[in-house]
């Protein structure tokens, strides 16, 4: 059931969020990819996915976070001069819009620029600002009972959101996820990214290449669930 | 009747889609040119063929993935810097959009960028990730039997659109043809692109020069079916 | 309860505007971030937060002004030249316009070209101009009246606007608070930031960067009152 | 009466094409015009003439034909990067539109990358594919009528049109002009090319400068019929 | 009174115009600033203050007028290379246009880019033409009495305007102030720049800070009656 | 009556045109300026004056064409290359639109790049192809007779508008003026521009400097009318 949530974030640059339908919720998944460039230009943000001018702008506010933090999440500080970088959220032909996917959207970016793939299972929602405080958004009950049909174990929702879960959804629901509340995006990073790699020269080519694996040396991805930070 | 189906992918860079029209299924044919840059500047995309927002964004996704596993399909690592890249669609004057030629335009860049031509009578549709992960489409009907009317031999279909095959077709039709059922990108790059050849230093100038041949020296293609990966 | 607003301006680069909405006036933060360029291209802007014409040109010219008077606020002269400049207003998803946020967005640019943070507590609206003339603007009451709710201790108003906070406000709302009329932009700047630290090679890091500091050494803000340039 | 069609495709660079009005067929010029680059920047496309998406698809799309066989052509490596390119299609108050003149739009550029003027009294209309195949159009019957009243001896017509011909227009049409049926660009461009001129370190400015030649020395251009391809 | 008039002209680059609006005429300020540019880049005109399009064409002719006649305004001849211009008008949300705000604009610039102020009180209106001819503008009758009221000594009107001063005004208006009647820029720039000051190598930085003196060594400015042109 | 015509096109870059508008034919001035650039970027074309779509067109046309042909014109190689070039239709608020302002640019432009002025109390009108050839305009009544009252004395106008002056005008007016009919461009640089100066190092400074002379050394400008091609 859950097998389409964990191959999707298998490579660095993937991560899960969730969305607000009419038809209630529902997961995502925010790929980001580095094309190197190897040339003297400027590098190009494409965001791609039928994205509103809202989640646009989200995606610009987390890579500009994710440039300006590069240091602390573990990026090459040329990543973003060497890459192009392209942000797409299937489906590509439903349009989508709104700042809850900003959190998603800054996780996939320092996945991507970190190498540190994101945890598998995890899905996670809230508005980043700018400075990386993360904002409550809409729907959290909708949106907690789409990641638990799609097999989602921990969730990672804004701390002024906390209140939402306990008035809206039944105890047991809570009881069979994890429920981290955020003030801010480190929270979320340290959260959401497996522990870094040392750098080594060949960084970028790994970045996107995790699939190279020989299906033998397949890597154990152990989803041990964090630590839960709610009693609930 | 399947002759203009083989002659139009005879150059690496072209692959044969399926189209769906309210007056039914057809084939279409992705074209990818490289036009190489001679001076020190930015390459630039270009998609013409009346193209919707939601098929342009399915070409710049097919870009980035192509040029994120540019060693992988056997591409020189500045193939994207040296080159401007042109996809057009004919018929030039038809409106068209969606996502479902994404995995067409992705096999004909992999054409391009490697040199390595498609197999002719091989014909393909579904919705591609920026991780080369396949997506359902719709119209599967349609398209397989406008692929049948056009001599298509083999197609590559979406895994999970293996259900519309049966539900939809008449057991005749899937005997007629090979159907492979594909989810990721790499799958149906190995399916759809002939062996690599070995690069040269020529690689650039027979990217596009494959007309160059003499009559004479039609290299033969053997259209021989690849295993079929449904007992159907 | 002015817990956020003081957390909120922590790191340099953001200030506490003040908003007239039809529900009644808030503040809001202006959150400037600067994005180290490692290649040699020219600078960009980006203005997000769902920002309508007027108060996007507002952001280029309290950029203009903080770029022109760069030496007087203690910033690098290549500062604008090294850095992709992003400047975000919260919440994402509301649209926001006019030419109040002026002041707010100057002082949040020159905090982050200077490296000065901009004092807590305190907000500030006015118009203006590119020689940076303080310009009277609409809704005192309501802004004043949403600073004193959000726990704002010093407010910021245009000298022009001097009359409407004795005419359209109680005497003990103007005692609670601490109230600057300001003509130009030097004397926002002398009042909101705080003061200069010697310039050092790691500038550009330590810029957005002050969250850095381990919990156990947290720098004391010391939110003493500005002496109160109006009896009241 | 044929003067002008004459006069005005004495320079490389120009083609004659055919256009289907609602008042019946006419001829249109085809204008293009290389201006050296004498800096170092990308070269840049302009297109003019009241074009529409369609048509000015046709030119891009023409372009990278041609940039793609420069050497096919006859064309120095780097002409495209050494010029800007500009198309026009006079009468430029008269919106234009469509897929027809792309054969003609890359003969004209492949006369003017290449120096080799196009034989006058030739014109022709046919949709061209980025792989240089040649589609059918409509109109054929009202182009050929108009093609005859301005006084033009040889019609490039596609191969898939040749139905038009027999069924729509009267065998003494037929028999007053040459036709050449035609599936790709590389016959297009054998049949209305001049023969190729030796390359000298003049050719870029030879190529817009034939006009030069004193009256006295006008080069005779012997309008030799092109062997029929058609048995009429 | 003419306080604000007389201060906001204080530094170069700013120049007083005249406004026609529907509640009667009124002055304004064309502000201009240079930012210096510290890397190899294109400079950038930047137009802000809810400007439309005919008075941001007037924005262009200004500067282009400005650029071209660098040497004998006494401007150094890479001072447009060398910097990003803004030009802004307050109040920044009020909508403005019309082409009478040209003079203005290229007095500003002149003002800007030689170092030299205009002189306080003096007020100007009229188009300008790309070579420097003042064209006739409307409103002249309230543009005049709106400087009045904003206390403005001298007013530039075009040439082609006399006639409504003398038509549209009482004789004792025209007494109050002086009127100088220009046909071309020269003539304002003559009028309205004070004296050029030597050329130093610190001109750019001189520009924009006049406003660094200090207070006991505020510059006098004698707001000497230019000898009137106009007998009245 | 004819001052303002005559004084007008004193500067090189200036040519007279004529207009049609609904109150009848009126002369109009292209202006055309070009401003050195002092580093090393592409030089940009402005185009100022409510210029309508087509009429934009016409202008790029005619740059394309006085690029071409800079050696001809007897223009440096690289003026081009080295000036941003501004073209401004006076008045600057009213609309313009067409193509009949062809050969003015055209003719303004080669003045501009190779430093003749053009010949005063001369108009013309006529749309311009990208190869040279002049076509027919309308209005030629109205802009006759619009050029008679402005006090022009010589008129050129297309070769193919020959018959409009001889059906739609009385014999008196065609005494009064000169007419030139012309087919291409050629013609017109011929009749309109005075004869080259030789180039010097200065030719860029000197371009648009016309107006430096001292009044008392101000050139005699005989406005010997040529010699009439037709004998009216
Ligand atoms: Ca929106
Ligand atoms: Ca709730
Ligand atoms: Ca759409
Ligand atoms: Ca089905
Ligand atoms: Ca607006
Ligand atoms: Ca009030
Ligand atoms: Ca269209
Ligand atoms: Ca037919
Ligand atoms: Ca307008
Ligand atoms: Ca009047
Ligand atoms: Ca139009
Ligand atoms: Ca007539």
């Amino acid at each position: 059931e859950n097998e389409e949530a964990m191959e999707r974030v298998e490579r660095p640059g993937v991560a899960t969020g969730l969305a607000w339908t009419p038809m209630g919720g529902d997961i995502l998944f925010v790929e980001a990819t580095a094309m190197p460039i190897t040339s003297n230009r400027p590098s190009t943000l494409i965001v791609t996915g039928q994205v509103g001018d809202v989640m646009r702008e989200s995606a610009q506010a987390a890579l500009s976070y994710v440039r300006a933090h590069a240091a602390e999440i573990g990026a090459p500080p040329d990543f973003y001069e060497k890459h192009d970088i392209h942000i797409h959220i299937p489906a590509g032909a439903i349009p989508k819009d709104g700042p809850s996917a900003g959190i998603t959207m800054t996780v996939a970016l320092a996945s991507l620029f970190s190498g540190r793939p994101t945890r598998p299972l995890m899905a996670m929602t809230g508005e980043v600002t700018l400075s990386g405080k993360v904002l409550p958004v809409g729907g959290i009950k909708e949106k907690v009972l789409g990641a638990r049909r799609a097999g989602i174990k921990t969730v990672l929702l804004p701390e002024r959101n906390r209140k939402d879960l306990y008035e809206d959804l039944k105890p047991e629901i809570r009881k069979e996820m994890h429920f981290h509340f955020i003030k801010d995006v480190k929270q979320a990073l340290n959260l959401a990214l497996e522990p870094p790699r040392k750098h080594s020269a060949e960084h970028t080519e790994t970045a996107n290449s995790r699939e190279k694996e020989a299906p033998g040396q397949k890597r154990i991805r152990k989803v041990e669930p964090i630590a839960p930070s709610m009693p609930a």
